[in-house]
């Protein structure tokens, strides 16, 4: 793989308005992307990329991530059989965050968990939280 | 307004099967929020919130962030009028991203740039990204 080559991050507006794609990688050299399916749009999972993954992304179509945990470089699905396959690459107007339209492959799950969505619990709203909050499982998300 | 206050974090199993809200803030005591439309699904923005934020969104069922450019707490339209009513939060499976379901008020805006989402950009894909790349707007989308 080339060595992953983006515009230098240069005024606000700039940024915000114009073509170039100058990602803004953190501390850790990581930026967030987020997966919703592209044909249901609903959000399938939240993970982190450093510039060799988004170039992989960028060039395979394919979701590729940076584990925080396992410090290494990781095709989505590439032990799961949940490969993403990337319809349509986004970055946010200051461009800190990446949002990948995607179709998964396999049994169509995103969360290791089993569940469709890493997003299978909800917080019940409308009083202050404490500890002993319960979250709400969504029965109807597709499990396999 | 109260102290914020969650379960603390145990063991893996717990955080992604149980029912305790349990965040998981980085070393600068923050999480991602996305919020997505509640009703169309489209995402409207990314953002960071701190364990206040949090606690503010849970309680009012408003969208309360953390800047981290002005580092202050925020309530999202506090100037601009496109307030967020949030309609249902998610976490995901390790707990260290918050998902917003919401209606947008005021002219229906979640971008400062005047875009309806941040994302509205799209990075060309199937070639290695080189400085030249040059992101294509998405011209159907809302804009004020």
């Amino acid at each position: 793989m080339p060595i992953a080559q983006f515009a230098p991050r240069t005024d606000e507006h700039s940024i915000e308005s114009g073509t170039a794609l100058s990602p803004k990688f953190d501390a850790d050299g990581l930026i967030v992307a987020i997966a919703v399916d592209a044909d249901k749009g609903d959000v399938l999972m939240v993970a982190h990329m450093n510039a060799e993954a988004l170039a992989r992304t960028i060039e395979t179509r394919q979701g590729w991530f940076w584990s925080r945990s396992r410090k290494k470089l990781w095709r989505k699905g590439e032990e799961s059989g949940n490969t993403l396959a990337v319809a349509d690459i986004r970055v946010d107007c200051d461009q800190d965050a990446v949002l990948l339209k995607v179709r998964i492959a396999g049994d169509g799950v995103a969360c290791h968990t089993g569940y469709r969505s890493c997003f299978y619990r909800s917080v019940p709203a409308g009083r202050a939280p404490t500890p002993d909050l319960a979250l709400v499982f969504d029965r109807s998300m597709p499990r396999k």
